[in-house]
């Protein structure tokens, strides 16, 4: 057994139950432009609008929201305000407070957000903003209305990806919370190392990748499509209403998780990708799948390079009192390693 | 070579170049009800309403219009006023009145109507309200708007299909015009008679589909969709939107055209195809495809039954002066044959 | 809070985790026609044949089995042998033989099948054979051999679907094994009955559905395919194969789950479904959707009525004897509700 | 009218009708290679082979073949032997020779060529080898062999793309042979120049293509499919296969035609298209449309850049004698004005 393969066996379930990632916060800087891709182009729905911020969530959804927007003060720039995960229960926060706490992050304790119960905002030890909630509003799921659908559709929240200088470092403290690992990518040789990894805690391939970039930042955060024909009209939708712009990467196979996507620029540039078809990872002992991060089907299975722009751009993230968090590039750089 | 066969083979070019089917106008009992099906429902075009008549368009076609809805008069029955072909020039319409009146067939000329120009309306001998024309106004494509595409989308005008009671009559007359035979079905053994037969004068399965019943009627007229996933987004649609009572027959493959279709009714019943990907038929010694009326692959590759409603209803026929045609039975019944 | 409300809000959690539901096997009458069927025909991967039976997998699946196909002996009818569902740790299969011997039913422990681990088999209080195990070995995964892949593909098991005399009494014991239920379909007015129900472990819409029927019987146990577009190909290729009998119901859209789907009949008149596209349901919170009996839309969401033999024929169960488990009739006929 | 409109007005019937283009006859360094992409991977039809030539086609085409795969004798390169369209008749064989006799180029009459009644073979005044033919042996079609079908599956010939230095002198050369523009590349401004040009004889978007290019030379040949999913499909079975460095541009929608396609580059770096969903062209007075070089949508409708190897790579050509034509580079090339 490898280094790299006993890393990713030594894992214990932890004392808390996270479900999911569920939504992310998004500061942008004109509310008016990015609900004009978010829901004039793409066809979210808008839940609710309250104090500078706009409440989005996709067809499926039965809860408040999955995507908030929030407008930026002046001279504040677009960034990350937070990524959030539901929990199974309000102890469950307790919890996670003490295990932030005992790791001396940053924690404190949210009420009143719109549509959501008692939250728990940290700041981990990688840097980023995270709020776990167990409770959300609900409302009306609209996923067999298709006669009203716009754009992709989108459907629901499906994962989060995140640039990290040391992927294996995040890797083990995400092991930790409870988040299992599915697939992942590595260096050849004897001094091999993990470059990206996908760690699950609801069935999907992910919750939360890290990949090996400067770093803490988002990379993308990613929504759910019924099939790869959705993807195909979104496209085509986007181009037609003038915004090629926005079209940074695919539509393409993935060869990890298998699934089909294309990745978008919002006004901001924060990264959205829309992605379906991965697979069931429920099984306990299910394998992680190693790709070599030599092989080029890693990323795209049809071997399109993505462009500079993918490896080198991400969201900047904000701090628990919203300043920016200060970043250091990667150790790796994988483009190199394919091109080796 | 059989009798059939040799009916098949039997054909010379005629005086004149009719390009292909284009268009059908239907007298609807409520206009703004009939609107609501073809732009509300299926996402059609409006060109132009003029005079209680709407012109309703594809979202792929240059032309005018391809679909004309006239609101019926007090005490007029929903029916098809008449049904339209473009020929290739002006001294194309001159040579079919010249040939419709040596047949004996009621003629006129028609100037004036909206987007058209001259029009040449006949009756022919089976009582199909025929139009012919060689100039339509330009108007702009959108093929390519996908942003502002709704329903299916619907791109092009396909086909017609006529009930009659004698197929192998029409058919002769129909080769005469100078279409082609690419598919027919008819009996097995040495009575062998044509049931259906499938003529087409553009390069595709057909223009002209005759198929045995109570006629004449008009059974239906076809669109063109772009691919198989939106004859499935259209049914989902009208599912949503409360019209499951619109879906008659389908979705499913043709087992003649390879066509993958749905059929639906419009509110007073005409029957309108979603129709898509048959083949190229542009070669002159194509060999028509038989099928045997007792194959349950010839209506349904998948072996579905259609509902009888399929089979018994269609939409009655004025001629020239407005009056409904008289129809007679069908000698032949293919549901028979196939339980047989 | 409605009567039928108020039986789905009764659950607690119980002393065991059933991950989901994992296999079927089946009695068959020619082994060979069988196989030529679910692997010359869809496509399944054979992973081991060992005395008399055939182990089959999806393309997606890392263990032994997801079907097991067994030769009828002498004078033996086709039926089903048992279903299987996984379990999380040996320990659950301890507290599950310990549950089902507080209810007095039939209980036995089976070691050495091919491919798994000790398994617990037990006749539930309906008459159902069940098997629940931990262990099953690992093979290989063919999820991105697109080259290989024939059929469908079939990536892996996702449903079974029991028909049963009384859904409600059926419901409250699965309910009891921890199973949530995600929709339901009930009868209008004061006296309200449950007729149908989806049940899930896994966070799909379910790994159980119990429909009215004569019972207790298996109606159909489901496949997953990647997308829409596979359920057509497989419909094509099963016609191309002059195997249009197969083809019992569909595709078509459900109204429940929103899944799209087709069945079909193996040579032995086993129900199967090829399935996909339903949706996440991993929240607790998760509103169950009710459907009233009387809505077309709930099974068939374009409105088409399913063929009588998809409501009148199912599979019979052996009993861990391997005799025929007694049938009776359902006190509700869902179609007469939907003709009233 | 500018300048370019005045050039695309400027047509006149010809005396000879040529009904499309047909096939391609590639010289291959490794015949049993190009069968392993063509035939292995892509799945087409061979229907024979005959001294050193194997001749194939695809699912639905009735004729012999639609492409040819000659083995390369010692020393010689991998080519372009010809291209080849299907006349009407006989005479307009006799009339094209004249025509072309007229003209001042090299004509030379073939006869029995596996297949194929005579043959006219030319060297167009550009350099380009073309073969005109009325018969060739008819086979049995496939189209509804879904069962049997591999690959994407390749359906029929649709069109070829030339690279030529000087695509306006070449456009007037083929509207003179009766071929009609559907759409145009041109730059912009006073000094406009046509870079790029589509045009018909069969009603779809192109039979043959002219776009600026160190030439002449065949850029690619295009294969139609039945719909996009076919072409995401062959996309998966190449990378599952091992073959990623096929891939070498899409999948994507084009802007001009508005087809879907992928580029493929064989063993000997021949390229084909796989292309389909473009639109109906059969009417004489559809307008051209036109594209400015300078729109990043002509060439990938969502923008995405071709790699320098599609704008630069191209198969060579050989003469009626079987040595390579000489090329020269062309004056405009179309990715400075998109960088401009």
């Amino acid at each position: 057994m490898s280094r790299v393969e006993s890393l990713i066996g030594e894992v214990e379930d932890p004392s808390f139950d996270i479900l999911r990632c569920a939504h992310v916060e998004l500061v942008v800087s004109d509310l008016e432009a990015s609900l004009g891709f978010y829901d004039g182009l793409l066809g979210m729905i808008v839940t609710e609008r309250a104090g500078g911020v706009a409440f989005l969530r996709g067809w499926e959804e039965f809860l408040h929201h999955s995507l908030a927007l929030r407008q930026a003060g002046a001279g504040e720039e677009p960034a990350v305000d937070h990524v959030a995960f539901r929990v199974a229960s309000e102890g469950d926060l307790e919890a996670l407070a003490e295990e932030f706490g005992r790791r001396g992050c940053p924690v404190r304790w949210l009420e009143g957000q719109p549509g959501l119960g008692r939250a728990l905002r940290v700041q981990d030890p990688f840097g980023f903003p995270l709020e776990f909630f167990a409770r959300m509003d609900q409302v009306e799921r609209h996923t067999q209305d298709f006669h009203l659908q716009r754009g992709a559709p989108i459907l629901r929240f499906d994962h989060l990806n995140f640039h990290v200088p040391d992927p294996e470092s995040a890797f083990v403290f995400w092991q930790q919370l409870g988040f299992r690992c599915t697939e992942y990518i590595s260096t050849d040789g004897e001094d091999e190392r993990i470059t990206g990894a996908w760690l699950r805690r609801k069935p999907t391939v992910h919750d939360v990748a890290l990949t090996a970039g400067t770093g803490p930042r988002l990379h993308h955060f990613a929504m759910w499509l019924p099939e790869p024909a959705a993807v195909l009209r979104v496209c085509d939708q986007l181009a037609a209403a003038g915004h090629v712009e926005c079209i940074e990467r695919g539509p393409g196979r993935h060869g990890v998780s298998n699934a089909f996507f294309v990745y978008l620029r919002d006004p901001d540039g924060h990264r959205i990708e829309l992605y379906t078809c991965d697979y069931y990872t429920g099984d306990p002992d299910i394998p992680p799948i190693r790709w070599s991060v030599t092989d080029p089907r890693c990323r795209s299975f049809w071997g399109t390079r993505a462009p500079d722009s993918w490896y080198e751009e991400s969201s900047r993230l904000r701090d628990l009192d919203g300043r920016l968090v200060a970043t250091r590039p990667a150790g790796v750089d994988e483009r190199t390693e394919i091109m080796a």
